[in-house]
């Protein structure tokens, strides 16, 4: 899976009727400092997450593997809203803090 | 999925008959700035998309969850045609009034 | 789908039972100017492409929805021979002329 | 299958729910010398691997192929914990011994 | 599929059950001149392949098509030894004459 930081929100009128009701966001991918890494794609969200929050990404077949996503032309979803991660012991991230090496 | 521009269409007359009847598009992947970022591929159309349109594309089996595209050696489709996108509140792409930061 | 024209071929005689009797192809990947991209791989063949001809790949799961290559351990199929496409209304590759932008 | 080192591990408590108890893992990739590629992901475990092993990722649709990731959104898993591999006939990397080519 | 050449093998004593007793395999991949790419991984082997010989890897889902990796945690496969290939006519690799435009 990869980390990354929702950026904001994509609409779509005319599209297959397997995503109708779905929410697509956008978002750019992160490293284990929490720093973008250039990339970015659009995902369908499983868990409700909101612009800037940082999350985990599944894609491939894998991302259809959501209750939200199941059987729709997904190949990658938010499925969870990072709290925390920790490198070598060390807190990289924390929600309510934000990243870095500080 | 990939945020992409339709360039144009493609024709196979000798190819295998799961795909006899499915209209072949070339694309060109954009970034969240809507600019190209100079990668390109043949997509399945899902929806009807036309030359210059903004679309979605999903990738791998995902790919193949649209009805056009099911059980057919499909690795990308456009399954959306995109309205408008938004990043950190501000609008980066409007259909009618096209991408940037102007 | 990537674009990409043949190369040669490849010859094999150890190898999984599933695969016996498979043409397998040398193909190198182009733009959509019909230029090489520098990348490179071998494909089953499910359409009787010949050396040089410009062809339509289909990679990942997708590969094995043809009848050549179902349930065949195959990550890449020649599913199409080309015959033209167009970018921005312009013709850009055609099956007896070539390609590029003359 | 690509060759990481654990690097920390990840928590997140909003998350679709069918990776609830499922532990995640902050991986670096490494080359066969045993250097970190300078890519890392986020993968779940399957062997309760500890941080600084050396261990084995399955990835895409595979990932889901043990026990403990079937039927999740899991794109990367940990399958095996590594104790050795040799190139060329000569040993690169052993558990009790580390890297490199001293 | 990708050429490439078998470097060595990897043992591992801690790993999930679905893998007991599948040979692992450390390879390196090759363009079409039969030389090195810089890109490494582990792979399971169908096949019977030596250390030095030169094979066909599948990827994906598409590595568990084989008797060998049914079911398991495989994304990568060899699945052929590579007795030659030719390029333009050209016969670029020998099994037993190695590869080269000599």
């Amino acid at each position: 899976m990869l980390l990354a930081r929702v950026a904001g929100t994509l609409v779509s009128t005319r599209k297959d009727p397997s995503i109708e009701g779905i929410k697509l966001l956008v978002v750019r991918t992160l490293d284990l400092d929490g720093e973008e890494t250039g990339q970015s794609l659009v995902a369908m969200d499983a868990v409700g997450a909101g612009v800037d929050e940082v999350v985990l990404l599944a894609q491939g077949s894998s991302a259809r593997q959501t209750r939200v996503t199941k059987d729709r032309p997904c190949d990658a979803v938010v499925m969870a809203i990072v709290d925390t991660w920790e490198v070598e012991g060390e807190e990289r991230f924390h929600k309510y803090r934000g990243g870095g090496r500080s």
